[in-house]
């Protein structure tokens, strides 16, 4: 149960697909910084913080064993801080260095990860939408990790409708008095830093009914004085922790606000605003959510490979070898062990191509430049977090798979990447949610604007054939249903959005397959590792992908453009 | 967590696709006291049985609470006898009878149905291969289900490779001496019966190398003298059990046997034969899992549809009604339900339609007929098994993703299915032995004889269209290179059997439908309980089905007959 960062993959999906520069001398050093701690640290207590979990007593957290100490090497080692404001003592690096390290976090261990991502998530919203004073008192810690920030937005009346939210701030002088109960906040209590800032979602006295009425507050678990020094603590608590199907090793609370006084909070931007200032903050933990599914997959693999590897079981059904055979010799377990390698290769290279859009979006050398960028990665977003998690989950169930009955013992270890991927296509918006928001707000509302442009990118990239095709039928499809029947238009989201993920990962790998290419034939550059072993692997994973993954196109065109009806027009009392 | 077995899909499967008669007057009064058993004492003792778990104590296995009643209330209601030899005691029913009524023990507590399974494996065993006194000292209280049975295949090195086994059988007397560690045997141990049948695989010492070399000994944890009365303990016992992912319920056992003297063992059957014997059980038992694929569809399915009718949140994307809906009016809910309903039915009616073959093969009118019905019973075999199974743990992960962030949280009860299901493909041959049984034993071998009548079958059924021709054009393929390139072959048999799957589920709905429209259209007798909107559903499935699932095989069949290249080339060292 070891994992090894797979730095020549990320650095060549890196160069050669992101657009990172070769000539960075800092990030294989990074990189190669990263993957100690994770593999060193981190992930020698996945397994532990599975089995022992977070414990709730006497209103205290208390996270597995290591968890602190893991915590601690994290802060000291400045990797909070990365892709942060350098104004509040953030290290200001793009985030194509920032998703392959929170990758390696998120693949050795998973629970752990969350609570940066929550914080990071937090520290955005702070330095998108905070006042000067929040943000002086508030980020430097934050950044540096010394204190940690959660999203309180559930409640349990109010998931995906976040409109029907209860939680109610009123003013009293220069703050807000928070009552309500918010639940499945991660890291909401805990104790691997000495203060919590929690970001708030709740209602003040005269708000509008529905999602227009709900403000964003700053409540912190400890009050902190002007001068920066911790105070006493604020009313708020954790209830309860949830017993749950994986991720163990991180607490997920049934948070208390306010059950006497009232617990002190900020208002964070404008009255009102609330939810627009959270969406910002969402964006950023979607990709994140997103790059869970590639890291737990990417775990997996490593996983289900070194056992192939040792497994000896069967003959040989090739008859070049006598006697029994590691199981890796099976073409039915390579054919599994390719399964995962192609998607994993086609998720992340997905993902951090979208990420150093997001650093054009910023960073860009014009407006209509950066706005490109934006719009790409707004239409990329929901496709990187619901595809990658969905496909995350098979390829941890094939990790299971290739061990044969000894997946499915705990002891193993492939179990609990199983258990710890399915809340990803859950959390942070389900992929239903991000399926209507792909279909709904990035497609039709843009009418198709930001899709047409990935397309005719694709095929400046010289794709073409029945697989690009269909996602050009599926999207007229959606362009026209999407005004003329919502109903037809949501029933074909999900098929949709998994087409739009397909047939992006084909691009993604016939980027990197060009790319090996080129190296390998005409000598053209290639990252560190990348031997010529290393790119015959990567023309064969792109090759293995468009013949075994990518005709799912099709069908998936079919169910788009002619399987809703029966959706739409159920009756469902008779199931 | 409740479960109503589903009586009137089942009648409806029976009777218009399984051929079973319409008049059997019986037939809904077995099914409806099951149902009652099922629903009333099973299911409630299913989450219980997950949480607390079978326990290992000073070598005595405790099964979890209620389940020692609900295993006398099963043994008091003859239920252990349905399908059994009347000269034994049983009760000699048709497969069709039996089938849908171990679907609903597994449906309604998979871990507690695990010991009827394998006990009915052990009697057929018995039943085929064992002396007559044998079969008189022990059949009668195996079928009662006095006594249960057990299967003893796997070692440390020999999972799917059994002819790597060690355990020996040293002759003395009339009898043997067993000395060897057998893994993975489920109910191997337990206390809700007062004798265990092992039916143990061992070498005798002049055994030859290999698969060639195994025998078969009935080896019982009480001995048992001549008049039928018990002994002394057998020289076996439980030395561990498994802490699995599912199906906690059940003692998964680590088995030693002959720590001191040797276990004392019958051999059963001829001498190093013992494989063989062991496959007519392990042909049961297939269709017993790939049944159990069904089950836990049907109890995910109940529970995603029961919740998504009382979970408020999020409004009618069509406008039909004004403010929160329930989310089974979203259509990505909807289609979720039709993608778990559809394929549920489509396995229900292929694995119901198998044990007709079954029956038939024993019972059919002459030589011919029962020869043509052994031989579509071993092509299916492998498909019910690999197929439901992998569709049956997809399905359960639908019903997490159905229930959103409850899904997670082990109270809500979807977990606990998604983590049952998950061990169906593994275990009784995982589904990569499946795949390879189909297409080298049950398609290659027979030079496509069955396969080819299968298909002519299809299309006198007046099946026709792209997916028929993928079917055809893939078995094709594989007759090709099964023969001449057997890597190949192998490397394409998973996506194979699927394709094979997919395309018989679709005939399966294509029979109901028909079977619906003719009696909603010219009022043919349908079964009771199948109303006009219930047969309108049928024909609405086969229609879904048609249009979001089968288009699949298309995709599968490029991957069959252009993507196991990659797979059977590779040189796995740089994975």
């Amino acid at each position: 149960m070891t994992y090894a960062a797979p730095i020549a993959d990320m650095m060549f999906a890196l160069t050669e697909v992101a657009g990172h520069p070769r000539d960075d001398d800092t990030l294989p050093q990074i990189l190669g910084q990263a993957a100690k701690l994770a593999g060193d640290v981190l992930a020698p207590i996945n397994r532990a913080g599975d089995l022992e979990g977070a414990v709730l007593e006497n209103g205290v957290v208390r996270t597995p064993k290591g968890f602190k100490e893991a915590y601690a090497a994290f802060v000291k080692g400045g990797w909070n801080a990365v892709p942060c404001d350098p104004d509040h003592g953030g290290q200001g690096l793009p985030w194509t260095v920032a998703t392959p390290v929170a990758e390696m976090w998120n693949a050795a261990n998973m629970a752990f990860a969350l609570c940066p991502l929550l914080n990071q998530g937090a520290i955005e919203l702070l330095t998108a939408h905070g006042s000067p004073a929040q943000k002086k008192l508030y980020l430097p810690r934050m950044i540096s990790g010394e204190w940690t920030g959660t999203m309180n937005l559930t409640e349990p009346q109010a998931g995906s409708d976040l409109g029907q939210l209860k939680t109610r701030a009123v003013p009293e002088g220069e703050h807000y008095r928070i009552k309500g109960q918010k639940i499945f906040i991660t890291w909401g209590e805990h104790d691997v830093a000495e203060n919590i800032v929690h970001m708030v979602l709740a209602r003040t006295p005269d708000a509008p009914a529905g999602s227009r009425g709900i403000s964003l507050f700053l409540v912190p678990k400890v009050m902190v004085r002007p001068d920066g020094g911790l105070d006493g603590r604020n009313d708020l608590r954790c209830v309860s922790l949830e017993h749950k199907l994986g991720i163990n090793g991180s607490p997920t609370c049934v948070m208390a606000y306010g059950d006497n006084d009232g617990a002190v909070g900020y208002l964070v931007g404008a009255k009102n605003r609330g939810l627009e200032a959270m969406f910002t903050m969402m964006n950023n933990e979607r990709m994140g959510v997103g790059l869970q599914g590639v890291a737990i997959a990417e775990r997996a693999y490593q996983q289900a490979r070194d056992y192939a590897r040792q497994r000896v079981q069967g003959r040989d059904v090739s008859g070049g070898k006598p006697g029994s055979v590691a199981i890796i010799r099976h073409p039915d377990v390579r054919r599994m062990l390719l399964t995962m390698k192609a998607q994993i290769d086609a998720m992340r290279a997905l993902t951090y191509y979208t990420a150093a859009q997001i650093d054009l979006s910023k960073g860009g050398a014009d407006a209509a430049a950066r706005a490109a960028a934006q719009a790409r990665v707004d239409l990329l977003t929901p496709v990187v977090k619901a595809w990658n998690t969905d496909v995350g989950c098979e390829i941890a169930s094939l990790g299971i798979q290739v061990h044969g009955g000894m997946g499915f013992i705990e002891e193993t270890g492939a179990a609990q990447h199983y258990r710890d991927a399915r809340i990803t296509p859950i959390y942070e918006g389900t992929n239903g949610i991000q399926a209507a928001d792909l279909a709904f707000r990035k497609v039709v509302r843009d009418d198709g604007r930001a899709m047409n442009a990935l397309l005719a990118e694709m095929k400046d990239d010289g794709l073409s054939g029945a697989a690009l095709a269909a996602l050009e039928k599926a999207t007229g499809f959606m362009l026209f249903a999407g005004k003329a029947n919502p109903a037809l238009a949501a029933a074909a989201a999900t098929p949709y959005l998994r087409l739009v993920g397909v047939v992006a990962g084909h691009w993604m790998l016939t980027r990197q397959a060009r790319a090996a290419d080129r190296a390998l034939r005409d000598g053209a550059p290639a990252p560190e590792g990348a031997g010529p072993e290393f790119l015959a692997l990567k023309i064969r994973l792109a090759r293995f992908y468009e013949r075994n993954i990518l005709p799912q196109a099709e069908a998936l065109e079919t169910a788009v453009t002619e399987g809703g009806d029966d959706v739409a027009t159920l009756d469902d009392a008779v199931l």
